[in-house]
């Protein structure tokens, strides 16, 4: 998916929301647990019913990782489901790889031919080789983790050589590796204050956000500071969508807590954006 | 396993190899296509073959996800062949993981209770709460990234601030977080001058080292500068081992491969260590 089709549906559902897939077999409604394979399942219905009010789904990898073949299966059906019934929402293996570019190129092929993702999470930390291998897939795209949404990211994130903390020299020397049509940069939305900043030095990337929701970050906030006029931002939501609710009724919930956010949003874009 | 058996079974083997399983199904011989699981069965003879020189394997976990389900079957069998029939020997994911604290904990089910890996790597970008999961676990490690073999290390690795590097804040602010006895960390052969620096603030840790072999380091060059009395080293060769030779004979020559490294590192460990 490249960029313009991305804005075209930002544009067309009024939403920059991204729904992540962060399913837990110990949180789903104890009806689906009889099911063959519960966590698709679970996440077939969360799909069909939330799909009008967003552009993203996004997976965290390690929810299915951790249950060894099974898990990859229930991702695998997951992600070519989506493909299927919503060809026009982007998806996100949130992978968080990065390796050697021997190494990292085989990640790329996991999730670029193996699977059909449109774009993963790549960490920075061992810099150019370890992520040019996913940039070489027209149509795909790297979201590099600059400044994340936990506790922790003060720990290195914030570090200042020369002035300027790593997670803005990741934005900046990474701008060499590829472009904004084909990068992303995670950026936590419990930093909404510094989206103003980052966007000085990245006007036209879009931001991925997590931390709006169960992490306490506020979704005005981002807007405010890190909107662009193309919009620029895709804010995920996990829990506070997928878990809202554990009974029969959950996808229901799901739906419209996805449809509150979406109309926020639309606010948000008519204020912040050129594309309503 | 802890560091006491593990520096035993240095001293028994007189030997700190650890063979990277960097399985690539193109280069495994070609009698070995016809069998029902190819990766397996290379990894199978490689261990077998390589097992009286070798204190450790290390599979690379991209070469196993990027054939899906079928190439993570294979990586359980190799993992479980391994815990089987040679239980004294360390077993590494190389997975360079790492995401906020409650996906860690998912990454650690992964390869600590879905798997039987002793310890995994693990990418420090996102902080403390991104690696003590990994740590919560007894005799289990985490293997953090400090300094890295590949070119794009120096892209961030080596940014100062406060006059020091970023991978030696890496390894002194980790230090708070686990010890001796539960973390080591990536060091490239291609920086062993760096070595001595980094022993001066990680005295008594382990240190895993690839890059010596196709990546170029000198295994007697990281001996003199990161060895200490209990050796303190697992130094990495995966495809200068493992592809030696692409005949019916290559298990034979991989074990010779890894019997002439052995060779080299008693005597290194006769030379720097207080182990013979």
């Amino acid at each position: 998916m490249n960029k313009q089709e991305l804005i075209a549906n930002i544009q067309k559902k009024r939403s920059f929301l991204c729904v992540g897939l962060d399913t837990e077999i110990t949180k789903i409604p104890a009806h689906l647990h009889s099911c063959d394979d519960p966590i698709f399942e679970f996440n077939k219905q969360i799909i069909d019913a939330t799909a009008p009010y967003t552009v993203a789904y996004k997976p965290n990898i390690a929810f299915y990782e951790c249950y060894g073949i099974r898990g990859w299966q229930s991702l695998e059906k997951t992600v070519r489901y989506i493909v299927a019934n919503y060809p026009d929402i982007f998806i996100i293996a949130d992978a968080k790889r990065g390796d050697i570019g021997n190494t990292s190129k085989m990640y790329a092929q996991a999730f670029f031919e193996n699977l059909p993702f449109h774009s993963v999470t790549v960490a920075p930390y061992m810099g150019e080789d370890s992520v040019t291998p996913f940039l070489s897939y027209s149509n795909k795209w790297v979201i590099l983790l600059a400044l994340t949404s936990n506790k922790g990211a003060f720990d290195f994130q914030c570090l200042e050589s020369n002035n300027t903390p790593l997670y803005k020299q990741v934005i900046t020397t990474s701008q060499k590796w590829g472009s904004s049509e084909n990068m992303m940069y995670v950026v936590g939305a419990t930093k909404a204050d510094m989206l103003q900043d980052i966007r000085s030095v990245a006007p036209n990337h879009f931001l991925l956000v997590p931390g709006v929701g169960a992490q306490g970050g506020s979704l005005s906030d981002v807007a405010q500071y890190g909107m662009n006029t193309e919009c620029g931002l895709l804010v995920n939501s996990s829990r506070a969508i997928i878990f809202a609710d554990s009974t029969e009724k959950f996808a229901q919930v799901a739906a419209r807590k996805a449809q509150e956010m979406q109309i926020e949003m639309s606010d948000l874009l008519a204020r912040f954006s050129t594309l309503l």
